[in-house]
């Protein structure tokens, strides 16, 4: 089809405000850090699922393919097109309204362009919580967190997205609206079908709509930082907190001295409370819905009897809110301080919590034998096995000669990861980035599986094609 | 293929001791009831995943359809051969091995044919607590839990058998062994195909084993009992007493003063602890894993706030284990002294926890306009929106008349949960009983898609045809 005749199309579906301009169109076409750039056929913002449905129709009866796009702030590039300038993409973030709060049923239905933030608050409002948490809060959408299953701070109590989520509205690759907005905590009439959409990064169709869950709505919250001497220390904590605790803990994150070395040394106003450096530190997390619930004596009989265990050299509960953001800018503060000291190369990994202390001493040692005084900035959210394994260059070797070893230190690091059957994306999802990481990494059987899956809904290839796949 | 040649290559496969003789197969063709009963060619009890795998690989060569079975406690059909001799029932009740048990990460790795019972015991003898929880525990299998995605009463604080899931393998209808048995909490690295042998009746392979979650042990529990003078005070007592407890609250029964009666009419011991009789009871029960955590006071100050705000009528909280136990009596022997009363219809429907109270209004008005004085025993899991809405004939009514209401009763029922959205079977699964009732009550559309997917991984129709779809 000739570009002024579907351009006409297009626009007779979502109107002229539906097309964005030529002059508007890169901030769609490359993602926030730069990372990922094509060049689009056309930006179309639909206002609703009806408009969504007419423009999926119209795509696959041309063979045009569609890349789905939220708040674009993916780290692997799914959410990009490629640069053949024949992509549609197709930004959802017009569809913003809130379509149902049902505090009687805990949940809230909203479109997929909703900005996670927006929900947060709307949770709060109708005195609920909505846990899920992450970096880029304010700018990413429902339907990107739906689309790769995000994970962030909170999954260790509440769960990733998928978990979050009862029922969506989807466009199906030749345009049919599937209406699985269930509101049910129960449902076994067949297949799960939503849990296919959830995490398959667009290229199953477009998540238009979702019912999620609230929660009851914290009323306290204790925070520690603690010093730790190993690794296996920090998994022994979580589980005597956790024995101790149960649900109240919601947050127990692990930090290599160098992180944090890298987060004070950069970030203005960031210190470390202990006196005494450690080889790694925790922040842990507990909350409450009762605003009486002594989680401080909690929090302080835990680390006592991990004292006493040998397990915890020092620790300091936060008396304040001001103490508490203090801690969190440490752990928050990691990926930007990073970037003051060089090329970095990042990673996502997940194993078996039980695994941890294994997989680092195993992975520190491939990497120091890879490349000598290599700067191990290991840290995430271990409650879920759960690492940012991320790697500086050493500070005697150049940028140039670091980005030679760049691709041997990934393999090496997804080597070992594979050895310990643990995952390449624990949360970041496939995109671009690790799509060919992914196909050397991942079960022959289940890349055939889903091969057969995506074949199958979408016999074409014209949803998100290039990517996951 | 023959009859003898079939045999001699299956006993090549499993052994003399993997094939049931004829004299003892009755007790795999019929469910636990005797609702359903079949002839199956041959019934074979593999004993490990590679048995499975050449079975399976057998019966796809050969064009014969396999039943998978667990502890065959279903109650709809699921696990039961039709009458035509030529389906082979596959019993997973030798593979009941527990492959790992990995406190450190909160996992148990278990073949399907262990025993939901045996798996809890296991948790526990780890320090640990496995929630899932249901009257067939003695006898059904992770297996089965697994192909119907089980619920029961921890689903409020847990969630369903899905949610307590992290890895499965499986032996796809080619008889190829798919190995997920990741033990991830975080894993974005493709379609998160479990979720789709998870639920499904055996349709589309067979589940061999799983990777599950454990919790820390609850160490203190209290249970009240608790009189309501209509249904919405159930649904405000249940966000009230969350909003204080959280997730402290791990159940919520709602029974009908009908229900009572029933139990505390014919099953010996059982009586209502309160003085004046009311029209709706909830049994409610709260949990932590805190020895010393004060939770009869917390229950008691919710039950005197949703007192003080008209709520509640009266309540009892137990304060023995003895007093415990007879207050889950009275809502564990409803179905039993239903029994009592004559022929009775079961159902098992979920709506939005918000809507319970109009869908019992509504439902109540159709049934008693279709049979004036039917008794309806409505019941179930409210805290998700999950009523066993069963219905005893009038006491002036006989059994033929009865049952000759008997499709026009679960009809009005199924549409009135049809018009609220919600779903005909929460926790019971399709099988054969709910076939026909699914398949006029499901978006055409998303039947679409099963079948679609269904075709694609069994393309020749091999796993428990008949069933669900």
């Amino acid at each position: 089809m000739h570009d002024e005749t579907l351009l006409d199309r297009i626009v007779g579906i979502v109107g002229p405000n539906g097309v964005v301009r030529e002059a508007d169109k890169s901030a769609y076409e490359s993602d926030w850090r730069g990372a990922y750039n094509g060049v689009a056929r056309f930006v179309v913002r639909p206002a609703n699922t009806a408009e969504v449905s007419q423009v999926v129709t119209l795509c696959s009866e041309a063979g045009i393919a569609i890349v789905p796009q939220g708040g674009n702030t993916g780290l692997c590039g799914g959410a990009v097109p490629d640069d053949s300038a024949s992509q549609i993409v197709l930004s959802l973030t017009r569809m913003n309204r809130v379509r149902a709060v049902d505090p009687d049923n805990d949940t809230i239905t909203v479109e997929a362009g909703v900005i996670l933030k927006h929900l947060q608050d709307l949770a709060e409002e109708a005195g609920r919580f909505f846990p899920l948490s992450l970096g880029a809060e304010g700018s990413c959408t429902i339907g990107g967190n739906l689309a790769t299953n995000a994970g962030g701070t909170a999954v260790l109590r509440y769960g990733n997205m998928r978990e979050l989520t009862l029922g969506i509205e989807a466009v199906l690759p030749d345009g049919t609206v599937w209406h699985g907005l269930r509101a049910l905590r129960k449902d076994n009439t067949g297949y799960d079908l939503k849990q296919l959409f959830i995490g398959a990064e667009g290229t199953l169709g477009v998540i238009t709509a979702a019912v999620l869950r609230m929660f009851p709505r914290p009323k306290s919250i204790a925070t520690a930082w603690v010093a730790l001497s190993e690794t296996s220390a920090a998994i022994r904590l979580i589980r005597r907190i956790q024995s101790l605790c149960g649900d109240r803990l919601t947050g127990f994150e692990l930090m290599s001295a160098q992180s944090v070395e890298f987060v004070t040394r950069h970030l203005p106003g960031c210190k470390n409370p202990l006196e005494h450096a450690a080889p790694w530190y925790a922040l842990i997390e507990l909350s409450d819905t009762q605003t009486e619930a002594r989680l401080g004596d909690l929090l302080e009989e835990g680390l006592a009897g991990a004292f006493d265990a040998g397990d915890v050299q020092d620790a300091v509960v936060a008396n304040s809110e001001t103490q508490v953001e203090a801690l969190w800018a440490l752990r928050e503060g990691i990926s930007e301080a990073q970037n003051h000291e060089g090329p970095s190369l990042k990673h996502d990994i997940s194993i078996a919590v039980s695994q941890i202390p294994a997989f680092i001493e195993k992975a520190d040692a491939r990497l120091n034998a890879l490349l000598p005084k290599v700067r191990l900035v290991t840290y995430g959210h271990v409650g879920d096995g759960n690492l940012h394994y991320n790697v500086s260059k050493p500070v005697d070797v150049t940028a140039e000669a670091f980005k030679e070893h760049a691709s041997a230190i990934t393999d090496a690091i997804y080597e070992v990861t594979a050895s310990f059957d643990g995952s390449i994306s624990a949360e970041h999802g496939i995109g671009i980035a690790k799509r060919e990481a992914a196909k050397r990494h991942k079960d022959p059987i289940e890349l055939g599986i889903m091969r057969a899956l995506k074949n199958t809904l979408d016999p074409k290839g014209l949803m998100n094609p290039g990517k996951m796949l």
